[in-house]
């Protein structure tokens, strides 16, 4: 069940494929602490209260706090890179797929800014082996992007002189909103979404 | 005495300042424990052992954990403003001078990602009084960039819709170098500075 506070602040998507209800409780709270106290200075002990669980209960559904880490990391990561392919594959010239994966990339890492910030921030606290499922779902996202611009650039759409490194660019630029967006900033995820949209599509040098 | 190694990897210049050289070594132990495994994981014992000194000899010069952040974070900042203020105050015209900001903040940000990413990620951990201290050199280092941005406008030499949002994403763009530069990848920070300063000026509607 999705609570009426999840669905207010926007985080229910994200872990709405958890189940059952006390797995995405602990994932919830898990997400939570990492973002407060960072992974490293949060103990199984402290996730299982914060969902008000006993450590006992919290071990049924995660052997360890890393699979718990990983599961957040996957889910997040799968989740990006569903937006971006999305953008990618449809209808539409370059630009406006260029527009479309910028303007949604952006706006989910403001909604979800505290589940980005754990994914992203957290990364080397991954096993060796979960840490290459997630640089997987890493390299598809980037190529995903890779692929728009490139399309751009083919057609003489985009101005584009160096198309790896832009891809890295406009990633990070929609990556970092997680760092600084604020709900309670001067933007919404959305209108952030829609100034980053205007701005990458100058920054590919896009035919008006 | 700065080693060799220091002036290998271009730390020593963050650090040059403080003195004596036990309290060097301490803020570069803690920046290093802090960037591995975050500041709520990291004990001044951590630290102490990382620098080859006793926790009673760093009581000395620190007095707490929290000490030793906001004299990282705010000799950082501190650097940060320096650069983006030296560009501000600098001959020639706003495409010159926002080029010269991006490509140097940039660069420092790639060169120093781990003191880089000490202070951005670690900000909530300050006191309130060290926070709004912090807080005060990076509004001052956004007016800077942002007046770049205004005479380039105001000379009609850029096309910024949004001044401020525009500003904003400048400095993330360069900020979150930090989290994704490597010494191993591909590009050199200098290399990362001048592909930055490139995409930047196309952002602002530079005309060539």
């Amino acid at each position: 069940m999705v609570t009426e506070a999840e669905q207010a602040d926007g985080s229910a998507e994200d872990w709405a494929d958890v189940s059952p209800e006390a797995a995405r409780r602990l994932v919830r709270a898990a997400v939570e602490a990492f973002a407060e106290r960072g992974y490293h200075a949060t103990t199984t002990r402290d996730i299982a209260g914060r969902a008000g669980m006993s450590p006992a209960a919290l071990y049924i559904h995660y052997k360890t706090k890393e699979e718990l880490l990983f599961r957040i990391s996957g889910i997040g990561h799968e989740k990006a890179l569903r937006i971006m392919e999305e953008a990618a594959g449809a209808d539409g010239g370059p630009a406006e797929r260029l527009a479309a994966a910028v303007r949604t990339f952006a706006c989910w890492h403001a909604r979800h800014h505290t589940t980005a910030r754990v994914i992203q921030y957290e990364l080397q606290a991954l096993s060796e082996e979960h840490y290459a499922h997630v640089a997987g779902l890493r390299r598809r996202t980037d190529r995903s992007l890779r692929g728009i611009l490139q399309d751009g650039a083919d057609a003489g759409e985009f101005t584009v002189g160096d198309v790896p490194g832009t891809t890295l660019a406009v990633l990070s630029l929609c990556v970092d909103v997680a760092r600084w967006f604020s709900a309670e900033g001067a933007r919404t995820p959305e209108e952030v979404g829609e100034l980053y949209a205007g701005l990458v599509l100058r920054m590919v040098g896009a035919r008006p």
